[in-house]
């Protein structure tokens, strides 16, 4: 058993325009690192938060990290004294899975400790239940890309159905993250309890155009299908120039451009490399031009989930 | 120019589940077929309607086949004179598509005479004037599996985006047609004008495993996958011996059982054909015991679309 290890785990973006709580994929960067070390002591604790989340909370029963690793020896029954160390690639409210990142490494590196006892329903179910600690609402679709890598469809919540999606190879995306914080919590609350059987229609029929085009290589298909008629038009209100950006993105040759997650990030799918750069760089003159300060990601999806670092 | 020429064009099984208004595919058998015969006088008229449709309206400009044929002869602004007769293998208001198969078979057969002028696009949209005419709802769900044979997805009415999906080899039906009528026009109005979010969200997870499930020729997903949350707990109500039916297919290895199209006719998928007609045979029983006549239909999706006969 070692006594110690560190792990990346991937952000990711959740819902994929259409795929509102139930698609998402992994990025090769940013990710958050988290150190898992036995101690002697019969607890778990958080020694350090560095990078991107000094302000979160130190205690582990109020972090993600924290309650994943709780949750896990909790769950196989483990008693045993474990310390954390967390180097946040990402701000908490970003948009980009941050809480996920946190709890998908914590989780991997302690089943690596205690020789892989879990398996991946069982690491996903660990981080479901930090995930609900942390934003309250436990959705699958960063945890479970986080801990897979990969495009992951989840089917159902309950019971748990999580489906790793095949894609294409020259895939890429460009995320632009602009420095504001929104609300996970208050982004679910201004979501209309019910929408038109119309829209849910049209909605259904460009999820099930994306898995198609995925699948088949169909770039026009993945583009034609990448539409969100009913979270976009609500949550993108609270995402500065958000209009703009899309528009530029599309201009320059994305696939398709909505919100991460509840936002405020952005990504745009891209066929190539070259035109995820390109995009990236006509999205960010937009924050340029208005004064808001970002950061952008552009990469293929990462296919491995967590690491040893 | 052949002066007449005599069509096969296959039922359909809309919906398929979860795939409300996006999702059909079409049946080996039944179908109707059309005949269709140049005449020299200018006129579009039909001069026979035989089998299970004897009391449809003879007027062309009140009968599918007849309304399909005058909207392509307008849209390639043809002037000629054509005879149409029909011959019903399904009822109107069966839930297998009949008014879309009797279109099918006569658009395929006009451009049959007409080298091909139409391509697929021009064909569906001359069907769906036709589906408006007879149901008043255009939905392309019946019409395009019917002239594209196989397993087809119809990502967005408006613009028309018509995909027709793969699907495993082994794939097939058992369909039980309850000698009742529905009205498809009073099936839509008893529909929810809106859906709870969360019942849209568990839907599109469902068309996203299916849709996976197919390409990936996972049964077990496919099967997980076929469950309707939204349009079969209202539509189911007006068809007799529903959950019964229902439960019997699945206790006898079906991989889903839902409406086809607005019913009342019940589809089955199965994995393999023995274990069809098990599912065909273990349905009728609930029907047989309590005296309502029906038919079963038994094979595997159709491929290849309307056929010279």
């Amino acid at each position: 058993m070692p006594s110690e290890v560190k792990i990346f785990a991937p952000g990711t973006v959740a819902n994929i325009g259409c795929g509102f709580d139930i698609l998402g994929f992994a990025l090769e960067y940013p990710g958050d690192y988290v150190t898992i070390r036995m101690i002697s002591q019969n607890e778990v604790r958080i020694n350090k938060i560095s990078g991107k989340g000094v302000q979160l909370p130190m205690e582990p029963d109020k972090n993600t990290a924290g309650i994943a690793v709780i949750e896990f020896l909790r769950k196989f029954n483990i008693q045993t004294g474990v310390e954390l160390e967390i180097q946040k690639g990402m701000k908490i409210g970003s948009g980009l899975g941050s809480s996920a990142a946190s709890a998908a490494a914590a989780l991997f590196g302690i089943n690596y400790i205690f020789d892989n006892i879990a398996d991946m329903g069982q690491l996903i179910s660990c981080g479901l239940t930090a995930e609900a600690g942390a934003c309250g609402s436990p959705h699958a679709d960063n945890i479970a890309p986080s801990l897979m890598g990969g495009l992951v469809l989840i089917r159902s919540h309950d019971p748990l159905d999580v489906i790793s999606l095949s894609f294409p190879e020259d895939l890429f995306y460009a995320v632009i993250s602009p420095d504001i914080e929104l609300q996970t919590r208050m982004l679910r609350k201004i979501l209309p309890e019910k929408v038109p059987l119309s829209s849910a229609v049209k909605q259904w029929g460009n999820i099930a155009g994306l898995i198609a085009g995925l699948h088949n290589k169909d770039y026009s298909l993945i583009s034609r299908s990448l539409e969100d008629v009913i979270i976009e038009p609500v949550r993108s209100q609270f995402i500065p120039f958000f209009k703009e950006i899309k528009s530029q993105a599309m201009q320059t040759g994305a696939l398709g451009c909505s919100i991460s997650g509840s936002g405020p990030s952005i990504f745009a799918l891209c066929r190539g490399e070259q035109t995820a750069f390109n995009v990236s760089e006509s999205m960010a003159e937009i924050y340029k031009k208005n004064k808001i300060s970002f950061e952008v990601y552009v990469s293929s999806i990462n296919k491995k989930g967590p690491q040893i670092s």
